[in-house]
This record gives structure tokens, C-alpha cells and sequence, in this order.
């Protein structure tokens, strides 16, 4: 990869014996600001590489494009600025800076909660409308795929990873990053821009937990499939229920739970 | 615990052999937002319980207060707005609501990178000053001890924890959270709502990974030794370092990666 994913550090060592010098691996944390022309919309904190994939998929997943064509140009990051990338969009994309962010755009005056977040998506966003498949079976061969594309995790047990898959299980995509909500992003975005769009039979898998900010991205994605190595969130599993996405945890070995669209999951 | 940070639901389990419905647990995401008497400063997605003290150690480590002092009231969740808390500050307390957010207040002129966001931190506050001094075999203990306090981690694999010791090594308070920064807030607002400060003889540890995002939180509040039971970022690394803070990594059995400020464990 061009870009370093990891860096290596001097640290001292402590085990039951003594503390001696030694070296570590670290994954790479830097923090990457969006532009729409000269305008910042975000920073977040990011291992530098696919930046671009990056971009137009936190692009795609917060409303504010939705489709390739709305990309005219993307310039950076570059020597000079290596933690700025700077997008063109399409004339007429307008956004709207307060609703774009992870502190959701819910409204202030109504009690607040998981309900009317979910109520406050399904103004903007339908159901998850596929006819997608898969046997059990599929499902439980996802995370040995996607760990033998995975390199840095081995190295510094500091990244996340997200994987996208077809309706047959062919990996398509790997990415890392110390964000999780990043590395879905890249891979959504990497499938943007390489024109793999629609999603809608299509499988996002995640190496960690399932929470609402991941099940919201992968909706807005139109991906009827989410599997995750470890636990989801109860908002999650309300927000699949909801909006008709299946949603898998646990897949390890050959388990799995299914949280909600089960009917997607059969021999 | 009064609040609800874990629920039921009905799922499928899908096995070697079969699929059938079983029952799961599941760790509650719920946004919080906080608001500033009426106006509303941030929503963060949490698990509902100890809300105050999250309210409260996140304006500190947001440096919107400085003390408890600094907090004349809070008010809420109740049953009508479960998941808002106002709260009322000291007069004469202003924040700039653009600086208060975790895409990080960096200028956007600068050839933005970790390099310059930890210049525009050193601006705003200098290098933690603390004598304290621990034994490894103390440090080896601190995992089992948030462990045994750890009431929903086993019940549910979704929950990030931290801990908060003073200097001996007793535990002080345990938060779970489907945020980690969040599960830090809460034990930094634990200790600030109970007049526990300063904090610079004490120890930080998470149950995950060590983001910049929760070395920055640690270092606003003053406290000098952070352990996580797995990775560091390179960024929370180079803050650590920085600001002469202890940041111990991959916490496990007894052994440890100390990765910034060895100085502070010895024999």
C-alpha cells in the first residue's frame, strides 16, 4: 500500500521478568478534512489511505450525494496538504451543514429517542426492497475471507475492518481504519467510484460491533445484508427491523445470530 | 441498575446444523443530547445510564467547564424526555459552538496532520505534571478489577468499559457504554460530580483501544496514567508523548507495552 497504514515505535516492554526496550507496531491515526471546494465540512480521524474511497462514501452516507456523477473532481490529498482532500460536486448539490454530522439530526423539541431517530430517517429513506438469498453456509465463510485480504491487522490489533461482498460471497473490497464508521465509508465509496452501484444485493460485513451509525451508512448504502464479528446495538437491530434489512452478529465459526430479517438467510 | 443498559430480543440462531429462535441480550443505544439550558450543544449515541456524569465529564473534557463548580444545575432525563439533559452554567461561562465537537477543532489553513493537531492542544494547555509512580504488578491487577464490576460486558459483548483508579490501584469507578468515549466521560464525570478532582494521581483504564479521542479526553483531565488492554493509535502515542503522559497498551496476564512515559512504572 502507498500510503503507511502503520508506523513502528521504540517502547519499553513489561513482562512478569522485567522492563526492557523493545518495538511495536502502531496503526496510523491522522486526522483527514473534508472540503467542498474551499468550504471544510468534517474532520475525522483516519489511517491515511484510500482517501478518496473515504470522501465520496462519507459523502453517499450522509445524504449529501447520491450518485457517482455528483463527483466532478477530487483533488488531494497531496504532499503539501496530506491530510485535506478537497471534493467538487455537481452544480446544484446543496447541503445542509448542521444535519451533517454523527450528531444526528433529530429534532430538539420531541422526547427525544430511539424511536423518533428511527421516525426521523424514515421521512427521508424507504424500506431496504431486495430479494437477495443466501444459505447459512455463505454467511459463515465471510470473515476467513475477509481476514486473509486484512494485513495490518495482524501487525498492530488496531484497526477495524469492513468487507463487501456480492450475492455469491466474492469479496470485492477490504478496507481498515481506526474508525469504524471509516472503513465502512471507504468500501462504499470505493464501490461508488469504481461505479458498483446499486448495492442491493450486496453483503457489508464488519469486523467489531453493529451500532446505529454503521446500519444507518449501510442503509443509505441500500445494502439488504450486514454481518458483524461481534455484537449489535439494540438501535441497530431496531433500525434493520425497521427499515427491512437483514442483520447478522456473532458470525463466528459456523454461527451466526440473526437479528432481524431472517427471511434473507435460508438453505 | 435503574436504566435499562441491556434488553431483549427475540432472534434467530443459525447454526451447523439448523436454524431456530432463541433469545439474545442486547446492549441499549440510545442519543442523549445535551443541551445548555434550552439550546441543544451535542447528541451522542449512548447506552442510558449514569447520564449526568456523562453530561458533566464531557463539557470537561470538551473544556466547556474547568470545575464542578462550574455547574450550577442539571436537569433531566425524566419520563417525558428520556434521553435529554439540560443542564444550567455558571454565568459567565461561554463556548464556542463550533470548537465543541470531535471533528476537531483545527485550523484549515494549515497543511492539516497529527503534527499541527497536537500544536493547536499545546495552545491550550501544557504537559501533565504528576509524580505519581506505580509497580508493574500493579498494573497487572487493573483488568481483573473493572472485569469483576463489569456487570453487562457478559451479557451482551457490546458494551466498551473504563475504569478509573487513584494511585494505589483501588478502584474508583467502572462505566459501560456503547461508546467508548462516552464510558470515559462517565467515569471522568463520576469523579468531577463527586468532587474527586484533581486527577493527577490517578490511572485511566479502557477496555478497548487508545484513540487520540481518549488520550485527549485523559489529558484535559489531568490524569497522568492511561492503560488500554489493547492497541494504541499512533496518535494517541505522539499526544501521549506530547503532554508527558503514561500510556500503557495491550494490558493483559502480566504483561504490557508502555508506550509513552515509562518513567512511571517501576520496581
Amino acid at each position: 500500500m502507498a500510503d503507511a497504514t502503520f508506523i513502528h515505535r521504540e517502547i519499553v516492554k513489561a513482562t512478569q521478568e522485567n522492563l526492557r526496550s523493545d518495538e511495536d507496531r502502531l496503526a496510523v491515526e491522522e486526522p483527514l478534512e473534508i472540503r467542498l471546494g474551499r468550504s471544510p465540512v468534517a474532520i475525522t480521524m483516519r489511517t491515511p489511505a484510500h482517501d478518496a474511497e473515504l470522501a465520496a462514501g462519507f459523502l453517499l452516507t450522509e445524504g449529501i450525494i447520491r450518485k457517482a456523477q455528483d463527483i466532478v473532481r477530487i483533488n488531494g490529498p497531496d504532499r503539501r496538504l496530506p491530510n485535506v482532500i478537497a471534493l467538487k460536486l455537481r452544480a446544484g448539490i446543496r447541503f445542509n451543514r448542521d444535519r451533517l454530522n454523527r450528531y444526528f439530526h433529530a429534532t430538539s423539541s420531541c422526547g427525544l429517542c430511539g424511536k423518533t431517530t428511527l421516525e426521523a430517517i424514515r421521512v427521508k429513506t424507504g424500506a431496504v426492497t431486495s430479494d437477495l438469498k443466501i444459505a447459512p453456509g455463505l454467511l459463515y465463510v465471510l470473515p476467513g475471507k475477509l481476514r486473509e485480504e486484512q494485513e495490518t491487522f495482524d501487525e498492530t490489533g488496531g484497526l477495524h475492518a469492513a468487507a463487501l461482498f456480492d450475492g455469491d460471497g466474492k469479496l470485492l473490497y477490504v478496507r481498515e481504519d481506526v474508525g469504524r464508521h471509516n472503513a465502512v465509508d471507504k468500501v462504499i465509496g470505493a464501490a461508488l467510484l469504481q461505479r458498483r452501484f446499486p448495492l442491493d444485493r450486496h453483503i457489508l460485513l464488519v469486523s467489531g460491533r453493529a451500532s446505529f451509525e454503521i446500519m444507518q451508512k449501510a442503509l443509505v448504502a441500500r445494502i439488504p445484508i450486514v454481518a458483524a464479528v461481534s455484537a449489535p446495538s439494540s438501535l441497530a437491530v431496531a433500525l434493520a427491523r425497521e427499515f427491512k434489512m437483514t442483520l447478522v452478529g456473532f458470525l463466528r465459526g459456523e454461527s451466526a445470530n440473526i437479528y432481524a430479517g431472517a427471511a434473507r438467510i435460508g438453505a
